[in-house]
């Protein structure tokens, strides 16, 4: 069944769903089939950044109101998404499709690695902001970004660390709060 | 019914806690008496840092191993308790006994207020940690509690915010990936 192979799906809402859709079959099962059709057929990676987009180069690459001269390394295109809701950021992006693991056998050159250095060195980037996730495995990826960017002429920086919004202090892990006070900052 | 009262229990929990007693009358009930007496007549409120110990000054208020000069602002015992499950910071502490909260109608003049700003300012306090939590009354309180320091010859500083060990961008809200962004580190 392949809907069960779909993430946060298990073998009984798979069923489920299945069920759902032979019984309605005409009220979902043309449409499904066309939007993933069209979905298969216009999805593309972007060839700068490798956003998924219906377009190459994507709307971020190509729209002229962002700032050039900064690139924001992340994991997936779902980091990617998060940060745009949360609409902070301006500059461009990098989307490296996943994080270097020894565990499950992803090397450097596994990742669009290469071409992120390639794109800092000919392009006039001054910052690039390392935003891989908080866990062991981004932390690696982030250091070994670190690492092979520190020859080139740019400011490499990381996303802060602390407390959450609306966290409290009960409930934070250790790790958190240790962090949070080493980095504490000046009011 | 008194068991039901207490935080994380319901009507539900409290029944079956309390039949669970009466059942087993002799194994829970004295000894549960006796502990909670005990609790009542020995625990205190520190008169230095306001903190609950069996003794007052509280233990951490007499460990000549700790620092002198650095005090860590929190809102409860319970997030006093969590900073040093965390056993990063080697300070001393004042707790507020809340925050200033008009819905919840805490002013100023509830907390502990008027006690840390004379701990500050007769004692050789170098910096003082504004550690309440990361939510609106907490942040409100926080500037409350600079402003009013601020005549002092003392570093205010507060916990870092961003994100927290193990987060992942793609589950972090709004607010939490622009204070990342914005408080991005040099790596």
């Amino acid at each position: 069944m392949h809907i069960a192979k779909l993430p946060g799906l298990g073998p009984r809402s798979a069923r489920r769903i299945a069920l759902h859709m032979l019984c309605n079959k005409e009220a979902y099962m043309p449409a499904l089939i066309t939007a993933i059709t069209e979905a298969y057929n216009s999805v593309t990676e972007c060839n700068i950044c490798y956003n998924i987009d219906v377009r190459d180069p994507c709307h971020i690459c190509v729209d002229n109101t962002r700032q050039d001269d900064v690139i924001c390394v992340v994991e997936g295109s779902n980091d990617l998404w998060a940060m745009e809701k949360a609409g902070f950021y301006k500059g461009r992006y990098h989307v490296l499709g996943g994080v270097i693991s020894a565990l499950n056998g992803k090397m450097p050159c596994d990742l669009n690695i290469e071409s992120l250095y390639d794109r800092v060195k000919s392009n006039s980037v001054m910052e690039v902001i390392i935003a891989t996730n908080a866990t062991i495995d981004g932390q690696t990826t982030g250091h070994y970004l670190c690492d092979m960017l520190q020859g080139l002429d740019v400011r490499i920086s990381r996303l802060a660390y602390g407390m959450p919004v609306g966290g409290e202090l009960e409930y934070m892990d250790e790790g958190t709060i240790a962090l949070a006070i080493n980095n504490r900052q000046k009011m």
